[in-house]
């Protein structure tokens, strides 16, 4: 039996880990429990938004401290996963998951639980590719295992974090002879998010029965997760997995649910999933720990037959635009800006949509 | 008697005049009718956004040609307002306004109306002062008479299109010794803006019974108007007024309410403008002509208790962000993004928050 | 024999076309010998920027009412390149050139000649491809020849203006089961510059005999032409050539010259192209007409074995980047920033540096 | 006697430290010697600016562990200056500058020295004002004492890092009654510069005999100081400032020098100042170790006469446009763009231009 908690802190930066200290300090969480942190940085949430590792690298230093151990420790302990960019209302926090074994009779039926894992890390010319599909695959596969998610019907929410191509990554693929799957890197962003969401499908069964071609990424838009998200960052090589689903061996306070939103303002979508949980209007949202989506400026250049203008901006990225817009509707249905939305929803639910998740607490 | 009609049309890019071609072609509207056209441009909404003169100039210049006249008469008939900025799922378009007298019984009470007026050009030390602000007043007092709205209960929402100031104007002022406002161009937006705003309340007296002080302008946020809305741009030295609401000189088929929104993700004030015309669900929602609201980043850097980051983002600018949110919130609502959300609500409503006013058809 | 004549007239806007007029309205230039309009417009250079087809737009009504024509017809017989993006100290102006017949001797040599010439519409799937390549090269043979440019060694700039992909070009051309090049609309823009760029090195032999396949472009660097400069636009769906170089057949009291900038901080080049016309010192300036050069981020990341951060950029895209760097060198060169700097050099000169020619007065 | 050393290290990240690391490791520097720390990081050098910090916090804990202390301790004994912002060609790097006793004789004639002070802390309305200009003055003179520059006429740099304000500081002040210089974020980093640099000209003696006024701050631009170089932060309520210059009692082999830019384009100043030093052409340049400027955008809206469009610019603003035009000048000159250039140059040399220094080896 585990129990298995999630605290949301805000952020005043994103090298703020004030939050963190106080929580811990309060006794009411033990380092030694955290198993994942997820947050939204501060930064553009693109190629060169350094908030992301800065936080992680933040995080990981006080936690080293906090456990007695190095920074690479903690690192390799506990998965981090920070989605840059809070336009909008979004606002900056954490997200922390904890998990220990408890004692004592199980709650009756299913409570959340979690469980991570880790992939090899990738070579540039693999990002977006077969090998980071079927490796993503694996790993989503070992974080249920890891969290005693039986089956892929408790599965809600599996949060990807993935490498992104740099100039410098680049340059030594094609030094070595080798083609990456392209040469812009706010591209290989979508390319690498695309390949981890759909090796979540692999695992999840909802592809057909064999792995996707290459040229299926970003192409085949019939094929995709309702239940993967994925963000790139520059800080790492590897793909990082978190799964969040149901167990009849929690005995967490939590639930999770989750549904599709079918383009980036379906509010009703996110209505379904607090109703699923018993959040039944503005008194219940209290009881609301986090919202996880994911959002997508939609590649029609469509929303409800309206022509938007996010794709052909060149000032602002589509995926800066389309966290602002799920974003903000999120908000106007719980009633503040401290959600997870998370840009880039290719494979990750209908194309234009994507998935939406609620942590709350059982009614 | 006044016929009023009201039409909303998509636009293919900043320059695109084809789909008032076609419903003028059509039959449906005489050129010689039209009162006023307001327009999302898909520009940065900004400084340096030029898709707003782009559009008027072609608007003009189309017009001009069916109306046999020149475009600067056009302009001197017609009051157009060009609100640059389509970011999220905001979708360019035009609202294009007429007004026609008209024969036979009038319907059962007030319908919708519209009138128009213009200031002075403003020497670029007046804008953002006291010039501003009782030039602006008398405008919208002429405007109202021109529509036939006989009291500021009636009156439901107030479109300025206001100047900015560039390097040239400021340094053009400088020369003769006048010091503008401010030096900062982005800013001169918000002055102007805040001004304007001012001005329309010290017309529907919802002021304190004196003219405020200069001081007052982007300082005094109870100071607001709770039916102006403000933009401002680059093509013009003057201010344009359009002044909407309801008549019982008025046979039009439709009518305007407008609410407050307490804060950018207000979507319960969206829903009770709605329901004040009996809009009652999606499947109503074809008799809504357009939407029209104000957005901001509220100034305490705070929505509902949250921190927001729009007001310190250096790389894009905050009314940006705030079109992004109350647009995708709007849409959200009424189903698609072709709305009017101009931003920059100093004045305009509470700080944070700004009126929404919606257009539809009598059930 | 011909008299070519160029003049740079500053603008204080997109749509400024007063100084054409002044300089029409002086009697030193008739509109009937208008061959091209080169401009420097200042939005953003990318996917959405609208001032170029704004100054297009404008220029060719103002054009069209002094000859007593429609614009439409104006864009037939004139060649408009107007190139976005004026980042740093860049300044907004046109370049107008002129051509008419010539009596009386010819001045000994060669000098300054200009021709034109258009390509066929090309299909949003033909853009950065084969059709591309091969339709710009038989149109700058064309042009040469109505520039009575004999040589391809009296060629010194080749101006393309070829379009971008939008989000709806895109979506066409795959509701008719074809691919385009890219999905990604800036990254069009480099495809088009690049195939565009091939062409000129097709017809001016600057290539293996053989016209390059479709993988050559913006992989096989080695490829690449030493007068073409190509600038994407949104407002065309044809490429248009403006070919400049020296004729014995003209009399003109111009020159031209040009050399290749090894990379983009290469001022060596631009003293050697102004040398090359006798232009000495800063007392000299005053005979340069104008400068036009190609300005790209290298696309190995590096600048003299330094690590650029262009590419990597999520907030500026690259090309904003590079033109206000080789205009910032130009303009120390020359004394100031109205210059004529285009961004994107994909087979203009080598990786990471391109062409730049001087009109001079002969002296 | 003090021996000053200079070294320049490439980061490849705004985290990155191995360079030091490997300076360190290979016995040249030890760190007990290392006085201050100037870097160019790659952020946006705005308001929103993470990388700034993000390289303090790194260098600082990198050197914790090296010197066995804390990291506040590290920030106590050395002054870091990390300037956001490599737009253009400028390659991400730091510079660090150390000091030790040296023995035996001293060489001919006067060297490269370098002093570190800091002012206290400044509440958020003392930015940009009074406070501020007369602490920096008195820490510019420590600054002096501690490095033994004995005469103004010794001072060739003097670097100044200065706080910026945030919404959060600006709600604390006006929380107390007390009324910011700006409420502008971005604004306030202008203000908090040029109050530095007036502070900077109060103690080099470049004003008239009293103390400006608050409101000669961004208004008088006739004060102003020739040495003068400021940064703003959000990562520092405080000024921290490194003063460099020549003494007696320098053994260094290093020497420097400076001029002032008139303009962001004065390529000669440059060349001026390398050649006060000896170093005459390409084959001395590697002599120099860097050059240190500032830039900005004139704020007349002019560039010798032509206008710019830098201050009206919404999507990229001023400082960044400055940065890349004056990196650009300078890399034209010495080579490379691994120099460190600053943006918005408020009272630092005249308008629109700015101070440049040269450390190179005494030849």
């Amino acid at each position: 039996m585990y129990h298995v908690d999630v605290f949301r802190i805000a952020c005043r930066g994103p090298g703020d880990t004030s939050g963190l200290a106080e929580l811990l300090d309060s006794g009411r969480l033990e380092p030694q429990h955290i198993v994942a942190v997820m947050g939204k940085t501060e930064g553009n949430g693109c190629v060169n938004d350094y908030t992301r590792e800065y936080a992680t690298a933040m995080l990981a230093a006080f936690l080293a401290a906090r456990l007695d151990t190095t920074a690479a420790d903690v690192e390799r302990r506990i998965a981090f996963v920070m989605s840059g960019g809070t336009e909008g209302v979004l606002s900056p926090h954490i997200t922390v998951f904890a998990r220990r074994p408890a004692a004592g009779p199980a709650p009756t039926g299913k409570r959340l639980t979690i469980g991570i894992a880790f992939t090899r890390d990738f070579l540039p010319e693999e990002v977006g590719r077969h090998a980071q599909i079927v490796e993503t695959a694996a790993a989503v596969r070992r974080a249920m295992t890891d969290g005693g998610i039986d089956s892929v019907d408790d599965l809600h929410f599996v949060q990807v974090k993935c490498p992104l191509l740099t100039a410098a990554k680049i340059a030594a693929a094609r030094g070595r002879g080798a083609e990456p799957v392209t040469t812009d890197t706010y591209e290989s962003m979508g390319y690498s998010r695309g390949a981890s969401a759909l090796g979540v499908a692999l695992a999840t069964g909802e592809l057909p029965s064999s792995v996707p071609d290459d040229a299926a990424v970003l192409q085949d838009w019939a094929l995709a997760s309702s239940v993967a998200s994925a963000s790139a960052g520059i800080e790492l090589d590897h793909n990082v997995v978190i799964a969040m689903g149901m167990s009849a061996q929690s005995s967490s306070p939590l639930m999770i649910s989750h549904e599709v939103m079918a383009d980036a303002i379906d509010a009703a979508a996110v209505r379904r999933t607090l109703e699923s949980l018993g959040v039944h209007g503005p008194g219940d949202m209290r009881r609301v720990v986090n919202v996880f989506a994911k959002a997508e400026a939609s590649p029609d250049g469509l929303v409800r037959g309206q022509r938007h203008t996010m794709l052909g901006d060149s000032d602002i990225n589509a995926t800066r635009h389309a966290r602002a817009v799920t974003g903000a509707v999120i908000a106007s249905v719980v009633g503040h800006g401290m959600v997870y939305v998370s840009g880039g929803a290719e494979h990750q639910g209908p194309a234009g949509g994507g998935p939406v998740a609620v942590i709350a607490q059982a009614s």
